[in-house]
């Protein structure tokens, strides 16, 4: 196994854009013989991977970590299949780099080309899961790009084997060296350091809490994509069917409730509020969800006990059994509450009206609007890209699930025969 | 005409975003109507127009400006002319919100479309040229976005003019009120606190030099895209057929040597400098143009006079009659070049080798790579795009010309009929 030395964020860095200037030109077949080799390696090394995962757990537990975050932390043999079940994914994905999106010819003859290539080094900071140190690395990799990690001190054993790993089998199948980098976590300082690599680092991917925002809201020079909080609702339109209406709700609740698609609000149209919400509220409650609910949704839940909502709880985002709720009078006042509230991630409106689904398509502002689905379906996976690296909540470049195209910037080939400007 | 009355700048940006809610759902054919109403109200006051900017030409000789920056401050009939020929070309580009960039339906039945919407606000920021008044808001309100304009002080009469009366026309033409608002130039505190309108004002693009850019990175918390500098390189291969090549130069220099794709430096395969260089630094020389040449180039000039370039000047963007020259010994060695020192706008090979063809669209890292034409076609107008809005040399999001799709976001619309995740 490769031997880790101590280099400067700066080196590492410089390391990865040589590294990426070979990347970007090498074709399919190479990285995804590399992607392999990382499966396999993965799979050859499970036991000290396990090992080093229960350090990070031990260590974890001794410093008081909550049972949530050692789960976050914790690798086993299922999870470790996961992963390189979702590496083999990657690499049977179309590659990104090369595709032509747009294509014509200028009446002066020139021949023009948009193609997807590489952005470079992307670095990807994280926190807890350790898998993430592998999922990254795969998607920048069959994307062209070399890829800094830096993983949380939580889970510093298992993200520096894996990474370890990662980078032992992509040295081996032929990848340039550099083009996996890992950064064990060093402070605030070394996230700075990171943050400021500017014309060397393209872009830096946090995957981790509203602190690790901050830190780098305050010092990054580089260009960062926010995989941001989702404060989603559901909204039960009068005309909804309302049996769908209930899987929706308790599906995009409850069904992983710590992720940043669950739906944190429900809005439901004053028209059906009487008949939807007592059966409603009495499923959430008995599924141990705590309640905050506006004044007329209180006066609908009909003896189910719920708190009464605050001003704070239309902003939240839970993560957890909590959920507000709301009654509205119209659809219009549904998409004004979600345009001032949500976090533009995934929004969902249940309803059999046409006029109204177009509606709130065109009205609501956000990476994700369903019409009689659940929010839980904004995942890479789900939509086809293979594991997702983020979700996005910001306009620009990237929005909604970042897989391999988003990870890629473009260019334009003008191709001509001598062509000068008149 | 509209009255300008003094609103905050926070005031502002809020009505904006209000407009743009209802923007966003605005179709094209309102949009259209409106942009029509705007050509025709300049056509109509061009008197005032060019009264407004006769008061600004003789505050600017006034206060001494360079004849340069009078120049870029001038309007007149032929200019007007030119504006309101953009803004007609603008209507009738096809419009790019609502169009669908990918559509598929996923294996549990969910119907997914990507479709182009509005960003919501932009806020230009420019300099001098007033008639980026009008070029920006076209453009934005065609992308179905608010747009908040900020002129320099020294286009302030022009600027309020040219504002005033595209307000004036979007209004009538029933546009919602603060679809296009303007700032007359209240220096950096204003601009401050534009460029801290998070939440509000959704991108904000400089079109300016570097002061301009430096304010703004040292405030800006809302996306910034920086319309950057072009430092841009012709690359005369060894197989090159110098003919095309002379013209190339000649056009990539002279045709507009102000401009940001303009060629600030000429390198020169070994194998033809002593055949190339003599006649080419001749015309150059002849039209005017500086000459900064490297030891091999000095040697291969066959006394045209040149002086010696320094290290600065591989890095300049001259945009004037100056020219960095080199001799590089092979095409890996001009990509390393290029590369190294270009600023990733646009760079171009003369060459009759596909071999050399391939290798330099492949390795050089720009927003536009072009093989036998000149580096003066990166411009949305050419690119058929209508007029831009400015050039991107970033990575993110926008790379080259910024049109209309660049003015856009998008968003996921997901139909289905009860879908839960399992």
């Amino acid at each position: 196994m490769a031997t880790t030395t101590i280099t400067s964020v700066g080196d590492t860095c410089r390391s990865a854009k040589a590294a990426s200037r070979a990347l970007a030109t090498l074709d399919s077949e190479r990285k995804d013989a590399a992607l392999e080799g990382i499966a396999a390696a993965l799979q050859k090394h499970v036991v000290e991977i396990l090992e080093a995962n229960a350090r990070d757990r031990d260590a974890a537990r001794d410093s008081g970590l909550s049972a949530a975050l050692v789960d976050r932390l914790t690798l086993d043999e299922a999870r470790i299949d996961a992963i390189v079940g979702a590496v083999r994914r990657i690499a049977e994905l179309p590659d990104p780099v090369g595709e032509v999106t747009e294509g014509f010819r200028l009446p002066n003859g020139l021949d023009v080309r948009k193609l997807r290539v590489p952005l470079g080094v992307v670095a990807v900071v994280y926190e807890a899961r350790p898998g993430v140190t592998i999922d990254a690395a795969a998607l920048c990799l069959k994307s062209g790009n070399a890829v800094v990690l830096r993983g949380s001190a939580a889970a510093a054993h298992s993200g520096a084997v894996l990474a370890s790993v990662a980078i032992d089998a992509a040295g081996r199948a032929g990848l340039p060296e550099g083009s996996i980098a890992f950064l064990s976590g060093g402070g605030h300082e070394q996230l700075a350091e990171l943050a400021t690599q500017t014309g060397i680092v393209d872009l830096i991917i946090p995957r981790g809490g509203e602190d690790l925002k901050t830190a780098l809201e305050e010092v990054a020079t580089v260009p960062v994509i926010y995989a941001a909080a989702g404060n989603c609702h559901v909204f039960v339109d009068r005309s909804a069917d309302l049996e769908d209406a209930r899987a929706i709700v308790v599906n995009a609740k409850l069904q992983r409730p710590g992720v940043c698609n669950a739906a944190e609000t429900l809005l439901v149209h004053a028209g059906v509020a009487d008949t939807f919400l007592p059966g409603m509220l009495r499923t959430l409650h008995d599924a141990g969800v705590t309640l905050h609910a506006d004044e007329r949704a209180r006066a609908a839940a009909a003896g189910v006990p719920v708190v009464a909502a605050t001003d704070e709880d239309w902003d939240r985002e839970y993560l957890g059994l909590d959920l507000a709720v709301a009654v509205v009078d119209s659809l219009g006042q549904a998409i004004e509450h979600i345009n001032a509230h949500g976090s533009g991630h995934s929004e969902a409106i249940v309803t059999r009206d046409t006029v109204s689904a177009r509606a709130f398509e065109l009205g609501v502002d956000a990476a994700c609007v369903y019409v009689n689905a659940s929010t839980r379906f904004t995942d890479g996976g789900e939509f086809g890209m293979g594991a997702e690296i983020g979700n996005s909540t910001q306009k620009l470049h990237a929005r909604g699930p970042i897989g391999l195209r988003e990870l890629c910037t473009f260019k334009y080939l003008v191709e001509g025969a001598g062509q000068i400007r008149p």
